[in-house]
């Protein structure tokens, strides 16, 4: 299993940029802070996503920081990024690993404690807890689960693994300490990242509440 | 490159089937003749592409007739069909190839003159010409090329490449003469096929009509 810096998870979406370069936002986002990025994009059509997807992997060489492709393996395969972000009804991870080897970062979303249970027969390298609050980035038919339900689901994701677990769905600065308080490794964030005026001062702020609501997480008694 | 049989290619999409099996009707069509599956599907997620491009495999296990999956390299991989069929905005054919290897099937549809000269530089096995006439299985923005359109292109391909040359979008039986006479090697149909009472019979209506056209063909002077 690879290891996972989920820290601060941004996920770049061409739709929700405010008609910014997307290249561009995501090296302002790594300056400040970001730990891994999604590339993630409904509506372009393959070969548009390989171009992009390889100029993205291009700004981040030499930062450390991995760049994953929601949903679609073989974008990921052609423009040589790290892995893939799963939803439930992607690809099975499994096939995906198959696909990918052994090396590659392979994530998924979970929304119900059983998804969590099942993450002890999944080959994923990280995790995400889903439908946290109400967002703009997505349409979710069903009603976001609070800090209760993510609470939750944690402590039955914690139970099937020890790949990092992080939090995504209408998370922003004001909600990031609760996020973390109840058993997240990090967050994960489109809008409250891309959307913002000044990303990289929007990333330092996010990732400094993550980095110290962790620490005193850890250092509870 | 692979050889590939286009006379009869049926594109099986689960939206145009009648609220049919998908399985069962191709099943029906390669019994009648059909030479060559594509499985396109714009709507399902990945999950349950790969299983229905896994059955599809599997009903055509020693038929001799190829499955190549629309767009999708990463389930065609996954679903160990024989190749993809792509549009001029999907993955570009030679990422195409490096992913799959050299002896999948890779088909690319064209719609204009210059698509067909650059074939001459595309790792594909086979090109069918798009946009022949008005068709209720895609939303075409531009105006159908004809016969008069078809036999030009054809034209051009032909000094691009020797792979095969099919020909898609409204071809039924009332015009797959015209086709064949303007040069196409085979026709690609979906409702025709699919949306038909009897696909077994229609296929084999289908098949015969194209046989008789190229016969009369190459027996020209």
């Amino acid at each position: 299993m690879t290891p996972v810096d989920l820290r601060l998870y941004g996920i770049i979406d061409p739709d929700r940029a405010a008609g910014r370069d997307p290249v561009d936002l995501v090296r302002q986002a790594v300056a400040g802070g970001t730990t891994l990025i999604q590339y993630r994009d409904k509506r372009a059509d393959g070969r548009r996503l390989v171009e992009l997807a390889r100029a993205l992997k291009e700004a981040l060489q030499n930062t450390g920081v991995p760049l994953v492709i929601n949903d679609r393996v073989d974008i990921a395969l052609a423009a040589g990024a790290d892995g893939v972000h799963l939803g439930q009804d992607d690809m099975h991870p499994a096939d995906a690993r198959f696909l990918l080897g052994e090396r590659a970062i392979i994530g998924l979303t979970i929304k119900t404690p059983e998804q969590a249970d099942a993450l002890v027969r999944m080959p994923v390298d990280y995790s995400c807890i889903g439908g946290v609050f109400g967002t703009m980035s997505k349409h979710n038919p069903s009603a976001p689960i609070g800090i209760d339900g993510l609470a939750a689901i944690a402590v039955r994701a914690r139970t099937a693994t020890r790949a990092p677990l992080g939090a995504i769905a209408g998370i922003d600065a004001s909600n990031v300490q609760a996020v973390v308080e109840a058993g997240a490794d990090g967050i994960a964030v489109i809008s409250a990242l891309f959307m913002a005026p000044d990303p990289r001062a929007e990333a330092q702020r996010l990732r400094s509440i993550v980095d110290k609501s962790l620490a005193s997480r850890s250092s509870l008694p």
